[in-house]
């Protein structure tokens, strides 16, 4: 047996289907079981047979996966019931699982309290549970509960729970950290104790982040000798979560000399099988996730920038690509030249570094910061900005004025209702235009009274809409006499989304000039020309 | 020295400020470090002076910190220049900061390649700038950039660099993990290393979290010897973010020897003051963060629960209330009644558990919380709600109906400018009152007229003012067409603050309800008698 082999054991579809919030069907079982066999997990926990309608759906037709083994979960036998003649244990590998994952107690305290019963009969529930299920399924584990917090309390009884499994013939004994609480220098010294009875290639370890240490410990159980790791997609798991294989798994291959099921090749799908877990649970995946989140190689101190351009690994720790993540710049406070410089070159816009336009451009970043703007989160009006600044960017309508009413009132069938109604005078070339629109609050009502005006003008806009509307005041102490930030996301017909900003101290003002930004932005990437009278046929749209 | 003080620095205000998205104002600043003072952090990093305006200000009147030092942050001297003739030093140590963190190269690769300069002038900057600030400040710390890195690469260099900023009289030298590669057994093993020849009582560590190890590296740093740690609220940084003292503070306390100048007392504000932060940054608060989180103490479903029920130590690994956070058990009937039943206690509402009402009163809580209301973050509303079910509550006011006017035009001196005006038609008793006020956008006119009318019958409001104002849309697929969730908090004169919350598709009508409620609170508190006829006086003042 190659001792320095990791095997790597996902618990994503059992622990992490406890966590607060998340519900996950059959299809979502079925897709991320796949996805994790793809890149190379070595076991894919299923779920607990028996639990609920949708772990039995799971197992009664289970994925075909190529390589991963796949395993149901379940607990050792009851107290005073014989190991052939419990339901739990029956379920548990009467499935078409070739592996199962038995869970049993290892702290006297647990046995004292929580089940209330002798602890001999402890060992004997754990021994005679993995006698029977190995008669039934090819490989038993065996999850040792509370190990650590039992190994500090009663270290001689923790030990002896672990050794009848291991006596009785599981293949792996977990040593499970349950309640998250042990330091990664504890692991490492407990399970380098337990190594010498033992032997590490049977020995698993299985982590929870309410230290925020499951990652490390999981590396010190490693390193004393465990090697197999217990973990879930994005530290998916109750409470904290649980040891994140995303994090492990890159650690592992790319900073050690263990070897996984994961090769080189495989790993360039992490970042995506992490959002893929986030898309099934209909998450914001979390931009600052090590390795695979947005932000992970983001760069935005105008230092770090510049000597980044000059050779990533100067502020970079791996190459994003082996990951399948990607570098960001990112525009900002913080940003001197080479930052914006580096901004320009993704967004397409030519200019000289030497241009006295780029100095200027800094100096305007940097006090439109101050009064409120924020351009790293929105990237459309940052290269408005810059366009502009730079005359590249048309006039393609100018708001002569707008009235926005709030009303609220009772209606003739003695309802309280408020209703928003706004009222807007644009110009177009030479043209003028006036058109009203309701909506559900004043910037509803304003954006959809905008559209309808320009409609008639920029056909281009038909399949523009708005898809997250989010706002900061930015003086709290003020109350509601404070600046107000709002942040407006858009998208269209091809997928394609886009973020504007602006900022008053009056909340409909910023509204209406990041839905303005919003709009330019989708019209100058259409290529539209500016519009000097209406086109008859879309006038007539309107 | 006490061998065992660990000494904490933190780096929101300054590392934390590079974090994608995040972009403070000189008040949140100063909230912050006051936050950070009170709760016993060592040092408060504010930021780079001559970097932004933000920084600026926020030096040139610096907030009164009790017991914590204030640190600037700044960069050894130029190439080519002398100490005392760089601009960039002059500033980092010409503000009322009494400390300051300087930043130099350590890794010879960055020496090279970055800074383009020969390897012994790169150490003298690092001397002559230490000398150089001593002069001026009353302590120098040196943050030795890419030390990890540099010590693989080039372990004689690294060490030369560190001990030119040592040799130079600085305080600390905190070496830095900047790109955030380093897994714990090598920074253990490094700082190990560095600590023969400095001694471990002036060496700080400085992590990133790029691989999910930034807590547990800062620990492994500790049992290395190093005593200073830098990190930051709630983990913010550049890309995956800085080590969490959030987490780091209550492990060091509660499950290790070493001491710190947060004490337990101290320790009961931790969850207060991570959510403090979200709450500026106008985030939602992360709920599997490690001790803060609102699931950190979740137990959802069957066993556990029944477990924790018994003793919660079985899977709790800490008293939730140490950390000021609390149990929180996830559905059943049962638990909600008890959960809700300990709510009324906490507001000093008396009710018996058996109680008819309450079941209603559960029902209808249930109800609006998938509605979309929030009472966590809501006390005066949940009060509200709760004692008006109960018949606790008079009509104060009754608003007949409200208009709001948004108008966006070209005034008379050819400005644009926005106007947000309400009219409000208000009934106290038999009276009917109308009111009209101006103000900074529409909520804001809303305010003033609705207080203008109130004044006239209800003195007791004289005092009260808003302090806050928060929206949240709650289905951002929708756009500005989507439920809309404010939050607002209010103050008055004896400095009490409470919270309300006011849900509807539109946001004006969501923040005229938590308006309402706000009022309302404050009346109850008072002890405010229904006025049917306006003081005659109180009229006048209007």
């Amino acid at each position: 047996m190659d001792d320095s082999r990791i095997y790597l054991f996902d618990s994503t579809l059992r622990d992490g289907a406890q966590t607060q919030g998340v519900d996950f069907n059959v299809l979502d079982k079925q897709a991320i079981a796949e996805a994790l066999d793809k890149i190379g997990i070595d076991y894919v926990e299923g779920g607990w047979p028996g639990a609920n309608p949708t772990d039995d759906a799971f197992f009664a037709q289970p994925p075909g996966l190529k390589r991963a083994k796949l395993v149901a979960f379940g607990m050792t036998r009851r107290p005073g019931r014989s190991a052939g003649n419990d339901p739990g244990l029956a379920a548990l590998t009467g499935t078409k699982a070739r592996a199962v994952c038995m869970v049993g107690k290892s702290w006297d305290f647990h046995v004292d309290v929580a089940l209330g019963i002798s602890r001999t009969e402890n060992i004997d529930m754990i021994a005679e549970s993995v006698i029977h299920a190995k008669t039934r399924v090819d490989e038993v584990m065996f999850d040792a509960e509370h190990f650590f917090d039992g190994y500090r309390a009663n270290p001689a009884y923790a030990l002896d729970c672990a050794k009848a499994a291991f006596e009785a013939g599981a293949r792996w004994i977990v040593l499970c950290d349950t309640n998250g609480g042990t330091l990664p220098h504890e692991i490492e010294r407990i399970v380098g104790e337990v190594a010498k009875t033992i032997p590490g290639t049977q020995l698993g370890i299985h982590c929870h982040n309410d230290t925020e240490n499951a990652v490390a410990n999981s590396l010190a159980a490693v390193r004393a000798g465990a090697r197999q790791i217990q973990g879930t997609l994005n530290g998916l798991g109750e409470r904290c979560g649980n040891a994140n294989l995303v994090s492990l798994i890159p650690s592992l291959l790319l900073k050690t000399d263990y070897k996984l099921g994961v090769d080189r090749e495989a790993l360039k799908g992490l970042t995506h099988l992490s959002r893929l877990l986030d898309e099934r649970l209909n998450r914001a995946p979390s931009r600052n996730a090590a390795y695979v989140g947005e932000s992970a190689f983001a760069h935005k101190g105008g230092l770090h920038v510049s000597a980044v351009e000059k050779d990533p690994r100067t502020y970079e720790h791996i190459d994003p690509a082996l990951v399948g993540n990607r570098r960001h710049i990112v525009v900002s406070d913080q940003s001197g030249r080479a930052n914006i410089l580096a901004r320009f070159r993704d967004i397409g816009l030519e200019i000289e570094a030497d241009d006295p336009k780029v100095a200027s451009l800094v100096e305007l970043v940097k006090v439109r910061e101050y009064d409120g703007y924020a351009y790293d989160g929105a990237e459309a009006s940052f290269e408005l900005l810059a366009r502009r600044e730079l005359g590249g960017i048309p006039d393609y309508f100018r708001v002569a004025r707008f009235r926005v009413m709030d009303d609220r009132r009772w209606n003739a069938r003695g309802e309280l209702v408020t209703e928003s109604e706004a009222t807007i005078t644009l110009e177009v070339g030479e043209e003028r235009l006036m058109t009203v629109a309701t909506g559900n609050g004043p910037v509803n009502a304003l954006d959809s009274a905008l559209r309808k005006a320009l409609l008639a003008f920029y056909p281009e806009l038909e399949d523009m809409r708005l898809v997250d509307y989010k706002v900061r005041i930015l003086t709290p102490s003020a109350g509601t006499g404070a600046v107000t930030r709002v942040m407006i996301e858009s998208a269209d017909g091809t997928g394609e989304r886009w973020s504007t900003v602006g900022v008053s101290p009056n909340i409909i003002d910023a509204s209406f000039n990041a839905l303005h930004d919003g709009i330019s932005w989708k019209l100058y990437r259409a290529g539209a020309p500016v519009r000097s009278d209406a086109p008859k046929g879309a006038a007539r749209k309107s």
